[in-house]
C-alpha cells in the first residue's frame, strides 16, 4: 500500500470545500441560451467525490456550507439518502447562496458551464467550523482546491489541513481549479503550491499543474519538487491520454478507456473517487488508477457527475468488458 | 383621458429595470428542495410588463442591462422574439449576472421565491447607459422600484426620470417592492417618496405604499399626500379585494376577477400591462381598472409570468365570460 | 425678513454631517511632503458652520457621527467648549475613523487638502439615528451636500430633511462638494437635484451648482429651475467677485471684502455662519449677504478654519473698518 | 556565523512592507485627545528596520508600495537621504492612502497607538510587483507579518519568499503583529505558521508566537516546532526580561539594558536592525542579541522612532557605558 493509514477509524473519507447544484441542460446538443429545461443535480467536485467513494463502498463525510434555504436542504438531503455523513456540514445563516452550475452540453467535446458563484455559501466556510473531532475520525481528508480561493474558506481549509496533520489523517490535494473566483494568476500560484506540500497525495490535470506553478510545466519536475516536502503520491491526469502516478521509488502510467462520451463533466471526480477506493482498499498503484480511469470512463457517458456515480460491481464490470475488447 | 401624453412617438412605453431569468418548478405542488426540474422563461417584472402591454397591442421597449453570457443572450432574444424594441438594453462587461428567480408552487395560494441577485447585472445600469434620445422616443417611461434598490442602478433610475421629465415623456413608478436587495428600512422609504414624488403615475399594492410611507398607511391619506406633487394618478391594489385609483378629483374602484389561481406570479405585471394599454389607449379609468384587473386574472392561471402574458382578444374574451357568469 | 422660522424653539440652527479633523501645517509657504509639525483643529463643514454661528451668537447644535477614539473625543470635546449642543451626535461602535484632512499652503492663493476619508464614522450616519425630537427643537436644519456621497449618511440625510419639513423645521442646503468620496459625477447631479429642490435655502458656490447642473451653467437660469420647488432663496458664491441672492421676487448682490489672505479654507463656512446669522436675527438679505463677506474675509487671514471662526464684534468692527477704507 | 549568506551581493538587506507615517505627540505625558501638536516621521516596522540596519551600516532597500501623494513622497525622500535604497517601492495609481500612526505617550508605560490603516497602499502590494532581480541582489530578505494580514499584500509576500528562496537570499520573518488588519483569530495563525516554517529565521515577541499558535505557549516548544522545518535560528523577545534565541544545537539568552524609557515604540525594530547588523557582520548569536538589545534601549529613550535609530558608534558606546556600570 503506497500510503500509512490510521487504521480503526469510522469514517474512511472526508471531503472539504463545495456542494453545490449542478443545473443540466435536459435536452443537450444545443447552446445553452435555447435550453429551456434543466434537471437538478447536487454538484461541486469535493461532494461529488465523497457521493462517488460512498457508492464505491467507502464510508465517506463531507465538511461544507450550505445555504439556509430549499437549495442547501436539497444538497443535504441528498448526501444523507445516499449514504455520505452530514454532520460536518453546516448551514450559513448570512443569506450566502449555495452556488449553481448550469452546463451546457453543445456535442460531446464542447461543454461549457455557466457558473453563479458570487457569494456563495461554502467559501464562507470559516476555520472555527472545522471541528478537531471530526477530522480525527477519518482516515483522509481530502480538500479541494476550489475551497482555497477565497478567504475565510481558504484559512479554513489550511486549518483544517493542520488539524488533520496533527492527529495522522492522511491530506489529499485535489487541485480542482476552477477559474471563477480568483482574483489573480498568482493567488492560485501562491496557495496551491502551499498546500501542495503540506498533503500527502496531490491529484490534478496537468494544465491545474501548469496554473500552480505559473507556467507550462513537465510532469517529472512537477513530481520531483513535490515529493521533495510532504507528498509521497503525485497524480497528474492527461484526460484521453492517461494518468501518470509518481512515488519516490516508481512512476505508474495508466491508459484512459475508451468510453461513450455525453459530456465531458465530472470525470475528474469520479477518477479521483475511484483512487481513493484503490489507496483505502489496499490496492496496488497500479490499480488504484485503473479503477480510478474506468469510474472516470463511466460518467462521461451518463447525463449528472453525482446521481451518475458507478458501483464497485459497475466498475468492475466495465474493466472487465474493455479488457475483453 | 386621465393621463395627457406627447402624441407621435414611435414607442408608447419603455420599461427601466431588470430583465431576468424566472426558473418555475415543471411539477408544482411541491416543495422547491424537492422539484427537480425547472422551466426557464424571461422575468422581472419591468421586462413583464413590456412584454404584457406588447401582447396588448402597444409599442414598448426597455432600458436594462444584462449579461454577457448565454442568459443575457436569451432575455433580449426572447423580447426581440415578441416584439419589444431591445435597444435601449446593453452589456454588462463587467462580468455581472442575469439575476434568476427560481419560483415554488406548493399551492395556489403557497408561492414563494428563491432568488439569485447579489451582484446581478441590472443593478449595474449607470446613468451613462441612459440615452436621452431613447427617452424622448417614447410617450411614457415606467421605472420599476427595485431599480431603486442600489447603486448605481438607482442613480440611473433617477437621472432616467429626470430626461424623462425634461422631454414629455410620462413617468409611470411601480413600487415592485422585492425586500431582497435593500439593505434598511430607511432606503425604501426614502427613494420611493423621492421617486413616487417625481411620478405622473404611481401603481403598487397597500404593502408597499406601507414599505414606502415606513407603517401602516391608510389609502386615501396615501393617495392625498402623492396627488399634491406631481402625481396625478395614485393606484393602490389590495389583491383579491380589487384595486382602487385616485386622481385630484375621483376615486375609482375595481374588482378582482374570480380566477382559477395556478400562482400568485406575475399578476401585478399583467396589471400594470392592462392599465397602461388602457391609459395609452384612450380608455376611461374604470375601463383601465377593469382591463388590469382581467389581465391579472388571467395570468394567475398560467405557467409563466412573460409568456402568458394575454392579448387583447383573451382579455376582452375573458371580460366578456366573466360579465355573462 | 426673507425666511419665514417657527418661534420658540430652543435651538436656531443644528447641522448635519462631518465633524473632522483638520491637520494644518504649522510652517505654511511650503509643500506638503516637507511639512513636519502639524496643528490639529476641529473642521468638516457643517461642524465649522455650528461653531461660526454659535460665535456670531446663534444657539446651535449638531448631528454628526464620531470615531469612538481619541479623535472623536477630541472633536466632542471641542464643540462642547465653544458652547455648541452636542445631544444630537452619535458614537460609531464598527471602527470606523474620523476623517482627517491635511492642509497644505504653499500660498495665499496654493492650498490643497490632503483627505483621509475612507470608511469614515460620518458616513456611516443612518437614518435611524436621526431623531424627530431633535429636529423639532431648532428652526433650521443645514445639511451639507458631503453627506449625501455615501450611504447610510445619504438616506440619512435625505430622512432628516423629511423629518424636519414635517415640523417646521426649514432647511439649508450647503452643497459643500467634496470630489473625493463620489463615485461618478452623476452621483453628485442626481442627489444634489433631488436635496437643492426640497430646501428653503441653497448656498454654494458657482463650480459647486455647476456639479450640481453636470456642466457649466448662468446664475440666473440656476436660481429659477430652483425657486420654481421648494427653495425660498438660492444664493451663487463667485469668491473674491462677491456672491448674489435669488429669491423669486429680488436679486441681491454683494461685493467680497478685501481680505490678506492666509489661505482659503474655511471662508466657505464662515460666509454660511454669516448668512445664517443675519437670517436668523431677521435682517435684510442685503445685511445678511455683507455679514457673511464679512465672516469669510476674516477667517482666510487666520490659520484654521474652527478656532478661527469670528464673533460678532469681531465682524460688525471689521465691516465698519472695511467701510471707512 | 549562525546564518550562512550568499557572499558577494550588492544589498544586505531588503525589507517588505509597510513604509508608513508615524505622527508623534509633540507634548507628551497627556492623552491624545488633548494633544494640539504633531511631529511628522517615516514609521512601519519595516522602513525603520530599513532606515536602523542602514545606520548600523548594511546596505539596505525597501520593497514597499506608497501612495501618490505628498505623504508617500515623504516617504521616499526620507529613506533616500538616509541611504535606503529605494527601487524596489512602487507607487499606488488607485487612490490608495499611506498609513497613519498617532502615538499617544501618557507616560513611558501607557503608550498607544491610534492606526489610521483602512484601504492603505502598503496592503495592496502585489505579486506583480514583486521583481525577482531587486531579490536576487540581496543576502536577505525580511518580511513583516502585517503584510500578511490583508490581500494582495499577503501573496506578494508569499511570492517574495518562494522567489527568495529559489536564489538563496536568506528569509527573516519579523512576526510584527498589529491587531488592526486582521479579520479573525485565525488568519494570523494560519498565515504566520505556514510563513515562520518558511523562513530561515523568525523574530517574535511571545505575545506574537502565542498570536501564531492561537493560544499560551512555551518557549522551547515553539522553537522545536520551528526548527523542525526551515528555520534555523528562532528569536523569541520578552520585553525588559530580555530575550533568548534558539538553533538547532543551542540557547542563547540576552539581558535587557536598563533604559531612560521615553516611550516603547520602534524598540522591536531597533532590535531587528541590531540582530539583523550582527548576523550580517559575522558576529556570535550572543554578540548579535546584545547588539539588539542595546540598539532597542538606545531607541526607546527617543521621540521618533525612524530618526531615532542608533549608528553603530552609539550602540557600542552605550554597550561600554552600561558595562561600566
Amino acid at each position: 500500500m503506497m500510503l500509512s493509514l490510521e487504521g480503526d477509524r469510522p469514517l474512511d473519507l472526508v471531503t472539504l470545500g463545495r456542494a453545490c447544484i449542478d443545473l443540466n441542460a435536459y435536452d443537450y446538443n444545443q447552446p445553452l441560451e435555447r435550453t429551456k429545461t434543466f434537471v437538478k443535480y447536487v454538484g461541486g467536485s469535493p461532494a461529488n467525490i465523497a457521493i462517488g467513494a460512498r457508492r464505491l463502498g467507502l464510508r465517506t463525510g463531507m465538511i461544507a456550507k450550505v445555504s439556509d434555504d430549499a437549495m442547501g436542504r436539497f444538497v443535504v438531503n441528498f448526501l444523507k439518502e445516499v449514504g455520505v455523513d452530514t454532520s460536518g456540514i453546516v448551514v450559513d445563516h448570512d443569506g450566502h447562496k449555495t452556488g449553481l452550475a448550469f452546463t451546457e452540453i453543445k456535442s460531446p467535446t464542447e461543454c461549457s458551464i455557466l457558473l453563479y458563484r458570487d457569494e456563495v455559501a461554502d467559501l464562507y466556510l470559516s476555520p472555527g467550523e472545522i471541528h478537531e473531532d471530526y477530522l480525527r475520525k477519518s482516515k483522509i481528508l481530502l480538500i479541494s482546491g476550489t475551497a482555497l480561493s477565497r478567504s475565510p474558506s481558504r484559512e479554513a481549509a489550511f486549518y483544517a489541513a493542520e488539524v488533520a496533520r496533527k492527529h495522522g489523517t492522511r491530506i489529499v490535494f485535489e487541485l480542482d481549479y476552477r477559474a471563477y473566483t480568483w482574483k489573480s494568476k498568482y493567488e492560485p500560484m501562491v496557495y496551491y503550491t502551499l498546500m501542495a506540500r503540506l498533503a500527502d497525495v496531490v491529484i490534478g490535470t496537468r494544465d491545474e499543474y501548469d496554473v500552480m506553478e505559473g507556467g507550462r510545466g513537465q510532469d517529472e519536475v512537477t513530481a520531483s519538487q513535490l515529493l521533495a516536502y510532504a507528498p509521497s503520491i503525485v497524480v497528474i491526469k492527461h484526460g484521453v491520454d492517461g494518468s501518470v502516478a509518481y512515488t519516490k521509488d516508481a512512476v505508474v502510467r495508466a491508459q484512459a478507456f475508451h468510453a461513450k462520451v455525453l459530456k465531458t463533466f465530472g470525470a475528474g471526480d469520479a477518477y479521483a473517487s475511484g483512487l481513493l477506493y484503490g489507496l483505502i482498499s489496499g490496492a496496488t498503484l497500479e490499480r488504484a488508477l485503473a479503477l480510478a480511469s474506468a469510474a472516470a470512463a463511466i460518467v462521461v457517458g451518463r447525463h449528472s457527475s453525482s446521481e451518475a456515480m458507478p458501483s464497485l460491481e459497475e466498475v468492475e464490470s466495465f474493466m472487465n468488458e474493455s479488457r475483453e475488447r
